[in-house]
């Protein structure tokens, strides 16, 4: 399996490492970064097999090209690979916002392109910081649409499992207003009550004595400005959305103590203190490996549905394979998702789709 | 010296801890909670040597008397001790918010009142979670205004000093803004996040998905409603401002990200992200301690205008002596303060108020 990387940073980095690490999987990769020192560091770090010309060179030759450059960067990239992506060659991307990129990249690739998004991430930045394990157990967030062929998910998927971190299908348009809310209203967030810390003239030094919990909040205002314009840029109706959301949950609070309603607020608190603790507490499901097994017609979109269908009851597909019928037009699809629990979930609602789903002996 | 403590939950407690640990003191202290149970367990603890069997009682032997109830009881635990603490004794608190109890203790006690806020705690309550090394090195704001006499001040500095703790000065004004902008406003900011993240209805297991950044934007939202309601409702006014502020700013940040205002956004970041960085770098002075000496009128207002340029300037008191004069009517301030940079400052903004200052030898 020849595998390109565009853009050796962390992420393309750590991408590299993780494959090589793999050893029974036997990935060749090419790799290619406008920055000449990446490159160069790339290939030192034996993250590439090896360093292409360019960006069309490095494509030519691809059975997968994995794009992880800057998410801004995202269209320009894929217009520059577009001519050289052979045919039969599968395209994915590691951005941290997905509706815009996918319609990118379905436009150039169509049926064989597959959004992703692995939640991993480190403070550092640049090949240095590529680490062979930054994907462990992380879960990658895949964004099949009805377009995507699941040939090309399944083969996007043993990627992702083979950098160790864990597949999960969700709709870009969901996965962006999550990351919005979870992850891009916060850093706005952080930003501006570090901006309301230091805003008075007055005392200023004493902001040192800033205890424990304002450390913990402002912490990712510390994060890199220009990568965080790109991922607010590429994201920004469900950044608009969720600023907005908050600011008028803020305003809310105001009004309870503005009007001394403080039985209403402390009923507030108390709502949000156990949404988060359930939030944390409801990880995906673990336990034994279960295998399902279900026919499929052999179309784009259907794979989208049950993969997707998996994320949203937060069940992990651990093992996902089709076995073409011979008939032509249908075939079988293999999953092994983690847990009983989950897998009960999972084919309740897969029959509520219409589908019939049966449990197979893992072998 | 026969001290009070009112509240012996963790903070009161862990004072009584720290006091008797703090072997070269002899405090002897008396304690009294409503919480019957608590108050056992004080006294099992050893947190305090001797019960009282009312808040009266408890106070009529005092020289020092530390009411460490929830903020909000504090003006009627005031008003519960007035007439049993004796003529002679000074009266602290440590309450998360001054302006209204400095007011209320103040009208009990006059220039015998020195307000205080311990700035360590945990996320645990309650004499269970006491903890004799609380105050180890922490910031316990204190806030002298010009009616505290600077006998009352020393006695009670003694006191923070023993538990461990570092004392500092600072204006009941500028604390309740301070702490309004760096606890009380991230506080609501993350049970707004919080609620913001669980409200869309759509793939919500999908939040098991969070990464680090949002779990420690959040962490505080899992804290206690009851704690916090209390220590809001004690600070409305400067939690209203400071609420006003932030969604000001988010409103500034949606404007730049819905016009596409990208470098303006960037600039902003980077403003935060600097201004973070320098706030953890401008911790307080240290280095070898240095002796100061000046004249000051024996009269109320002037050791809190001394002690209150020193919190401005992130410059720490480590002791204070005030040797009274023969004469009557002056007498000499000696200070120590860690660090011959803080010296200098604090040096000039002193000549700059008017007096004389002289560097002593420290035996």
């Amino acid at each position: 399996m020849r595998v390109t990387i565009v853009g050796v940073g962390l992420i393309g980095g750590s991408i590299g490492l993780a494959l090589r690490a793999a050893r029974s999987s036997d990935y060749e990769v090419v790799g290619w970064d406008t920055d000449a020192a990446a490159l160069a560091g790339a290939l030192e770090r034996g993250a590439i097999d090896r360093a292409a010309q360019g960006a069309a060179a490095a494509a030519a030759a691809a059975d997968l090209v994995v794009v992880a450059t800057p998410v801004d960067l995202m269209p320009q990239t894929f217009a520059a690979l577009a001519g050289a992506v052979p045919a039969h060659a599968v395209v994915t991307d590691a951005g941290s916002a997905k509706v815009a990129v996918v319609e990118a990249g379905e436009a150039h690739w169509g049926s064989r392109f597959v959004g992703g998004h692995p939640m991993a991430g480190s403070e550092r930045h640049g090949i240095e910081a590529a680490d062979e394990r930054l994907f462990d157990d992380a879960w990658w967030i895949m964004t099949p649409t009805s377009t995507t062929s699941s040939t090309s998910y399944a083969l996007v998927a043993d990627l992702v499992t083979a950098t160790g971190a864990r597949p999960v299908a969700v709709d870009p348009l969901v996965h962006d207003d999550l990351v919005a809310r979870l992850s891009h209203l916060p850093q706005i967030t952080a930003s501006a009550l570090v901006e309301v810390a230091v805003a008075s003239g007055d005392g200023d030094t004493l902001l040192g004595l800033a205890a424990g919990g304002f450390r913990d909040v402002t912490r990712i205002a510390a994060s890199s400005p220009d990568l965080w314009v790109a991922i607010i840029r590429s994201n920004a109706r469900a950044v608009l959305e969720a600023l907005e959301g908050l600011r008028g949950r803020l305003a809310g609070a105001g009004e309870l103590i503005a009007e001394g309603r403080w039985d209403e607020l402390r009923a507030w608190l108390d709502r949000s203190r156990r949404a988060r603790t359930e939030l944390f507490a409801k990880r995906a499901f673990s336990g034994e490996p279960v295998g399902l097994s279900l026919m499929i017609p052999d179309r784009p979109g259907v794979l989208a549905q049950v993969t997707t269908a998996a994320g949203e009851l937060g069940v992990n597909i651990e093992d996902l394979r089709i076995v073409h019928s011979t008939e032509g037009g249908r075939g079988r699809l293999e999953l092994v998702v983690a847990g009983s629990e989950g897998a009960e979930l999972l084919v309740g609602t897969l029959m509520g789709l219409g589908y019939r789903v049966a449990r197979t002996e893992i072998n």
